[in-house]
């Protein structure tokens, strides 16, 4: 299972002040909240700051990496902003996020891919939008899956992002993930998923509810990383308790260390 | 969705305190509850009434149908005792719980469920003992399927309980009922399934936590029956979330309408 912490992120308000004000210290923090909370990644990303972008990666990368030894997901659509935090990275294996199948996308971000021999997050999107059914993500998964491994990607470096949309709109769009899901991994075993959650609840009450439950669906049928606040502890708990029932979690050691911890008494 | 609710039982000390008291009122009360809770069937369950089951059975059925115009599970090992509701039930389809492929009780269990035209709970377990496997619920529920449809039983009528075990104890215990479910869906996707949830988390702690998240694991394989308490306001949110989320609430309409009634300010 892969956590990537979403916390640091210039669309959040806190951050975007932080990035303003050069606060380091408060970077620092949440960066080590997220590691401390659980977080396997770190995302970075600057995607508001359209003017000094890459100049601001490479402050929050360098920042970030003063706080904690994390590897991190270098989170931009501008490949020279992810290349100017790639290659400043110093822990562990990269991750870019993202890339999809959309032309100009696939062309800029693959070289870095392949250069920072990095884990991708490979949106099923192409130049025809965004996916509506599940057999929209399956083609466009197959797509993505020829090109990134002719280039030499490994499977396991590939991390599917299904796109999750609202149940709001289209009743079937958490089955159509759901889905997509079950039939990208019969036809590729080794490679990753990974999602965004809150699109998912958008528009009904209650969010924090159907999020943490569309993680337990979507872990059923094989997600194995979501981008997330790793400092939600009902949200942590979940995974930890569905990772028990899912056998993944010999003698349930992590769920009980996390109940020890005091996850469930809340 | 089929809720069962399982509060009837003489095993739950105030239910066995109530029967022996002969309190109506009491029974009724938690017939109501149940029913205005969400419950589809009410359960009736006196097997620790070894001397008297029968009569305590017919007396049970007839006080829960003063209260509420449900339709009724009569639950015992014992055919007799399970004949002796059947005769007295007044509203819907009724459903046994349960049948096996013990030899002796399916024997004995058959003819009442051809009868009586019923819903029958059907247990993946035969003569050789409690599965272990996914593989050995799929080859009972085969023997189980054909012997059932060959005596006439139309195939919505089963529910197939695939019997869950504590992870707890082995690993891979809940993998091996989402597996279950997978492939007996595949072979007679007409078919409903059903259990109950509290075995899964023994000897864990927050086990409603584990029961829940349970819950929506195997809803995501297509399990659509649970035999629980629906007056456990989180698990019916649960229940109810995980419904919107699959697709299987027009406009989530059924979640809404719980939102609205509080459900989730817990």
């Amino acid at each position: 299972m892969l956590i990537i912490g979403e916390l640091i992120n210039t669309s959040r308000k806190a951050i975007k002040e932080a990035v303003a004000n050069k606060d380091a210290d408060y970077i620092k923090q949440v960066a080590r909240d997220q590691w401390e909370a659980g977080a396997n990644y770190i995302d970075v990303n600057c995607g508001t700051m359209v003017h000094n972008e890459a100049e601001i990666m490479e402050w929050l990368v360098n920042t970030v990496q003063e706080a904690v030894e994390a590897p991190l997901s270098i989170d931009s659509p501008d490949p020279k902003v992810i290349e100017a935090g790639l290659k400043l990275v110093k822990y562990g294996q990269p991750m870019i996020n993202s890339i999809s199948d959309e032309k100009e996308r696939f062309e800029s971000i693959l070289p870095l891919v392949v250069r920072y021999n990095s884990k991708i997050v490979a949106l099923c999107m192409d130049d025809t939008g965004m996916p509506e059914t599940g057999e929209d993500r399956v083609r466009v998964a197959k797509s993505l899956y020829r090109k990134l491994t002719e280039a030499g990607v490994p499977d396991e470096n590939i991390y599917f992002d299904p796109l999750v949309k609202p149940v709001s709109a289209v009743e079937k769009a958490g089955v159509e993930v759901l889905e997509s899901i079950k039939l990208i991994k019969l036809l590729y075993p080794n490679v990753h998923f990974t999602c965004g959650l809150s699109n998912v609840s958008y528009g009904l009450p209650n969010r924090k509810v159907l999020n943490r439950l569309f993680v337990v669906q979507t872990m059923t049928v094989g997600m194995d990383g979501y981008i997330l606040n790793p400092t939600d502890k009902e949200m942590m708990g979940v995974i930890y308790a569905s990772q028990a029932l899912l056998g993944q979690d010999s003698y349930c050691m992590n769920y009980l260390t996390a109940h020890r911890k005091g996850i469930y008494d809340i």
